[in-house]
């Protein structure tokens, strides 16, 4: 097999979110850092699948042998911008065994007498494990914002106590890629209006979709302030142009494949002699 | 493509558990119900990927409006049989939003303070999803047969709790797919060398397992009456030949399409009107 089209920059630096971001600054149909076309993306996706599951895998080894190392993908976006996909290509890839795949939906009662973070917390991933988040906590400042469902002092709260809950995450040994797919509000028009005419797709459309897509500008604006108050050191944002699928699908293949390669991984050694094994196996 | 070589004969047939079944007569080297070498069984397991997706993709589709279908794949095996491997490669092809997948491991203090249910059913698959149960509930008439944890009228009480408990989920609307994996012990012996003479793969073995494999011959007891108290004409079982991996998958992959296959699952109509929707879409 040819070697397939490969990032000439990782997106773990072209995408990220620095000082002075802006949404309105980037383009949502570009493919930064990478130079090839569709069906160069299409097998890169597909030659990496196997990198990534092995990286995975060792990372849950890790985790059986007392590491307490561990992966959070944490996706947030706009309506139809591509987050199941994202799952359902990128993240199928690794081992269901080793995933913990978490969808946020609207809080339960319960949880909503709960702090915001009450519920996130019991979906932190454990070691060894990638945990994804398909939405998540940022919801409580996304959502929340644009419909004035917390004002502001509360929202700086929330802020606040997300870069603390973050941190104690880190801290606990999770590497945290926090990704915002990014598509433009006409790309949501085309994807909405082909879930219309195709049956097979009628089930995943909402009128509540077309509500929230009315507050396009508050939401972009949400998600500005979020990442100039969310978009840390220890747990940047990454912006992904999303209008083309298969490049939001290679760009965080690639995220999580740097994340992953800067944990160092190795397999367990053996904490018992093999020759010593391999005889009682051999007899028994 | 060439079309892959398919079953002659739908495991869900030639593999499934009747009256009067010994795990001595069936051989774990066997490929039943299928003429294809390694190469096509491959083929087919590839080639059927996206049939099976789609078909996980509508269950999950008709749960989101209202159906009460769930599917449960339930695997039992000895230790390197494969189940680790069937969730990678059958499993992992479906889509891992509509995938609950549970490894259970020896119970905790708290569940243990439990009747041996209590943790099963939290486990059990919500509307739309497939269930995926990595060892089960069948453990504590297993494991605890054999170590005699349980006592004869405890067993008795445990597979009729079993059979309550399954009808009761097949009532909610589940289709369950009970799997053992069936290997030889001179395979087990095969594998257990092979994950110590692969430093890759040592973190899989302990010494546990050569533990159990001594009552080999007490496991497959335990296995058969299990078979005999538990494979209903609800929810029976099937002896998958597991020596060869690559039929051991096929083989499940066969059982879960034609599981799904069965519940005559369509695309949720939309309750919409399609031309107003796409209006307003169009206005937005």
């Amino acid at each position: 097999m040819p070697v397939a089209v490969e990032f000439a920059e990782s997106p773990a630096k072209s995408l990220r979110v620095g000082p002075g971001f802006s949404l309105a600054s980037v383009d949502p149909s570009a493919t930064p850092g990478y130079s090839g076309a569709k069906a160069d993306g299409k097998s890169l996706l597909a030659a990496q699948d196997a990198r990534l599951t092995e990286l995975q895998e060792k990372l849950f080894a890790e985790g059986k042998f007392g590491s307490n190392k561990r992966l959070l993908l944490i996706l947030q976006a706009m309506d139809t911008a591509g987050k199941g996909g994202i799952v359902g290509h990128v993240v199928g890839a690794m081992d269901p065994q080793g995933v913990q795949l978490k969808a946020f939906k609207a809080p339960t009662d319960e949880e909503k007498s709960h702090d915001f973070l009450w519920r996130v917390e019991k979906e932190a991933p454990a070691a060894g494990m990638v945990g994804v988040f398909d939405r998540s906590h940022y919801e409580d400042v996304l959502i929340h914002r644009v419909h004035g469902w917390a004002d502001a002092e509360e929202l700086e709260r929330r802020y606040a106590a997300i870069n603390d809950f973050e941190s104690r995450l880190v801290q606990q040994g999770t590497t945290i890629v926090k990704v915002m797919l990014n598509i433009s509000q006409n790309e949501q028009k085309k994807r909405l209006l082909a879930r219309l005419d195709d049956p097979s797709k009628h089930w995943k459309y909402s009128r509540g979709d077309l509500v929230e897509r009315a507050f396009w500008d508050d939401y972009m604006d949400a998600y500005n302030t979020a990442f100039e108050k969310t978009s840390t050191d220890i747990a940047p944002w990454h912006v992904v142009p999303a209008n083309k699928k298969w490049y939001a699908r290679i760009a965080v293949q690639q995220l999580l494949l740097d994340a992953l390669e800067g944990l160092s991984l190795e397999w367990p050694k053996a904490d018992f002699d093999v020759a010593t094994e391999r005889a009682l196996v051999e007899q028994s």
